[in-house]
């Protein structure tokens, strides 16, 4: 008997779908490299999870956990082929307001427990870009981040307890409904962020805040982007903790400016922006802006501010533009999580003129300057082998300059296939040995997550299929 | 030639001790049972730890990492004899006020980063009742808590990354100097409450935070211990965030007033007491107290406030006195750092009571009702074997009764040895299976800290040792 034979005798027809249309739709994500699995499982329950991963160390199958496929790194693309373990139709979400918890299935989706908080008052602080597609399990599988980490932290700061299985089948729970735990090893951070390669989330009690009262957003432009960024390190260095402090460097907001017809400062053609914004109790936000606006009143070129959430989402326009209106410069880009310390912001913005230089190629940079994890992009035309090259050549010149002004090369993406090739710039031999024995430890067969992390793969060599995304607007 | 013999030979004399006041010294831990090790090790620098531990895997020696030995279970006891490795010397700490960070070394002295950065503006949050005393070696070793965790967390929550030693001696890092990193596996946080059984921690980076402006403490008194409970439920399941929530019992309450010789509210017998102190800025304290004197007004039999700190002082006399007051009730006491899910507060309270009528000993119960981290307590006579044998029992009760409450038998000391017995009560065997596998995994000769965690301990079986140390004031 097969492996696959067993798995379809094993659960009925309604778990197990091996149709040309489910297995093609399982078989990439959102770098669209496409590797078919043999079947892709839609459990009922984790026993099911259980079952599946037993008979699949039985058999030596790999196994890829798959929520909503919105990975950027290809951490859901079944690269060894093998079984896509699919769980993005577990959603379910209760909220407990005594304990401000929620409880919810890795299939629910990021931004609906904050919806479901709000009727008690609450928020779910972490909020990642994809937030409206992406599944709680993919965030607890590569520490999410988003926008207000510098405030507010990424999702390992709000999980408290997972359930799970073991790569081998054994159901277990670690941590509780508590915010002190130290009973035994914990397997709870070691998860989250493990890319779903030690475990299989199946549960997960998620730690809420109060809804703050009260907002303040500031639109700031500069006359530089290296002025923007110094500007931004002083509100780092003070002791204002903004909710989001977004950096926009003058080539995305040329290219934002002209995607939306519309100028966002008057007298200024291209400003390098700063987008913050406070947030907490009425009176505390008070208190942040006026220290804000008294920074602003020195450091700024021009600025605008408001406590009226309309007005505010004006200023946002021109930071979600900036994604989309950066397809001006190429048809295609490359977007990198990188992130540095706060001492060597600057220094990152010699690194991405140095790169331009070196390859022609645009090298556009905006994001969460609030926590060191800027989003620098590399722009050339997927169809010219040349551009291919250099844009991939870019990246290794940006990953190790980022590791020699000690940062770290993946803030919220994770590994996956992508930066496999950069796991040893981080890493020293022994660090990644240590890693390698404990997934051993845990998955002696290698089922869970195979090809993932450690083993290095080359994104460029392979055509990506031509689909368009959910999450895709143009 | 043995062991001793080529430790001896590869340090020079000022590195080993083996003299029998050194090895007395490193022989026992704040619970005073002593085991001498065969060699005290005071490694200068990194290069000596990482050779120390592979001599310990050459000879298969058991390495007990040691700070300042205020382990409340055993933590730093070197139960297997061996090498003790003594860090308490290392107390390098440096402050940057830029990131907002302090790079310390395992020694330093947890009181002293704060003092540290208060020339900054900024503040260490976690603050375990031993910080005069403890070391941030140890606090890491054990995820230590203290009295403001509900609002401010753990130590884990401030940890941004570790350097260190893997068990087997190779040198590695953990995590940078940034807020978001997910490349490879979080083995800071794995390292994080491993209680030195996966490496020895050399150096940490710490985030730091701004010291609050302003700070507003309430001293309440209830008729009883569970309206007293039910009264500070509901300020967690406020949006209120009171940077201290403390309970003591109103057993508690009647020694402490006893031992200070005087009453704290008047006409109020031996009241159940909350502590609560709201901090932030300015304004937001100011806004924070408004709501809690609103709860206050409604809720307590009769309350006192201040903003003025020597005024709080008073308030803080009561709590400090609970635990030196316990001993009018008998001479010995055990001490555990449970916690349970807001949820289940009351039902702790009732639980304690029942331990209480079982067993004939007084179960006072005071501490961080926050997040649920009560400090329970067992008073007893060590000197009657009947007495031992019951207290015995009590917490063999109290650790079945937590877990079935959702709860966690530590929040902040580990397992050490104490707890060993009532690992099995909190994890499943697949749960401790995959535990020792990562153990086994990173440190196949079990050198670092033999006997913790894992193996079944007996602390009944042996008498303590008769010193006082630096931290008992009686």
């Amino acid at each position: 008997m097969t492996a696959l034979d067993k798995l379809l005798a094993s659960f009925p027809p309604s778990v197990v779908r091996t149709d040309r249309e489910s297995l093609f739709a399982a078989s990439f994500d959102n770098i669209k490299l496409s590797f078919p699995p043999e079947a892709v499982v839609f459990p009922r329950d984790e026993d099911d999870v259980a079952a599946l991963l037993k008979l699949a160390n039985e058999y030596g199958v790999p196994v890829t956990v798959r929520g909503a496929g919105t990975s950027t790194v290809g951490g859901a693309t079944p690269v060894c082929g093998g079984w896509v373990l699919s769980l993005a139709h577990w959603q379910k979400l209760e909220i407990d307001p005594v304990s401000g918890t929620a409880s919810v299935q890795p299939g629910v989706i990021t931004e609906e427990i904050s919806k479901a908080a709000a009727a008690f008052g609450l928020f779910y602080p972490p909020d990642p870009a994809s937030k409206k597609y992406c599944t709680i399990g993919g965030n607890i599988a590569t520490n999410a981040g988003g926008l207000r980490a510098a405030k507010y932290g990424v999702t390992r700061d709000y999980v408290l307890a997972l359930e799970g299985v073991l790569p081998t089948g054994e159901k277990v729970r670690w941590g509780a409904n508590v915010k002190k735990f130290v009973s035994g090893y914990n397997f709870k951070d070691l998860w989250v962020g493990s890319e779903g390669t030690l475990g299989v989330v199946t549960k997960a009690v998620l730690k809420l805040q109060p809804l703050p009262e009260a907002r303040h957003s500031f639109l700031c432009a500069f006359d530089s982007d290296s002025r923007a960024l110094a500007a931004a390190t002083k509100i780092l260095g003070s002791h204002l903790q903004p909710s989001v402090l977004e950096f926009m460097d003058s080539l995305s907001v040329a290219c934002a400016q002209k995607f939306k017809g519309t100028q966002f400062f008057e007298n200024c053609e291209a400003p390098a922006v700063l987008l913050i914004e406070a947030d907490g109790t009425r009176a505390d936000v008070a208190a942040q802006a006026e220290q804000l606006r008294k920074w602003a009143t020195e450091e700024t070129q021009i600025f605008k501010e408001t406590d009226d959430p309309e007005t505010a989402e004006t200023f946002w326009e021109l930071r979600r533009a900036c994604s989309p209106a950066m397809f001006m410069l190429a048809p295609a880009k490359l977007n990198e999580d990188i992130v540095v310390p706060a001492k060597n912001l600057l220094k990152l913005l010699d690194l991405m003129r140095q790169v331009n230089k070196d390859t022609g190629l645009y090298t556009p940079v905006f994001g969460h300057v609030g926590d060191g994890n800027l989003h620098v992009h590399v722009m050339f035309d997927r169809d010219q082998k040349s551009q291919r090259q250099k844009a991939g050549n870019a990246v290794h010149k940006i990953m190790k300059g980022v590791v020699a002004l000690e940062g770290c090369i993946t803030g919220e993406h994770g590994i996956g296939l992508a930066k496999t090739p950069f796991l040893a710039l981080q890493h020293s031999p022994a660090e990644i040995a240590a890693m390698r024995a404990v997934k051993n430890a845990l998955d002696p067969k290698n089922i869970l997550g195979r090809g993932k992390i450690f083993d290095v793969f080359d994104v460029w060599e392979k055509e990506p299929v031509s689909v368009k995304l959910p999450w895709e607007h143009r």
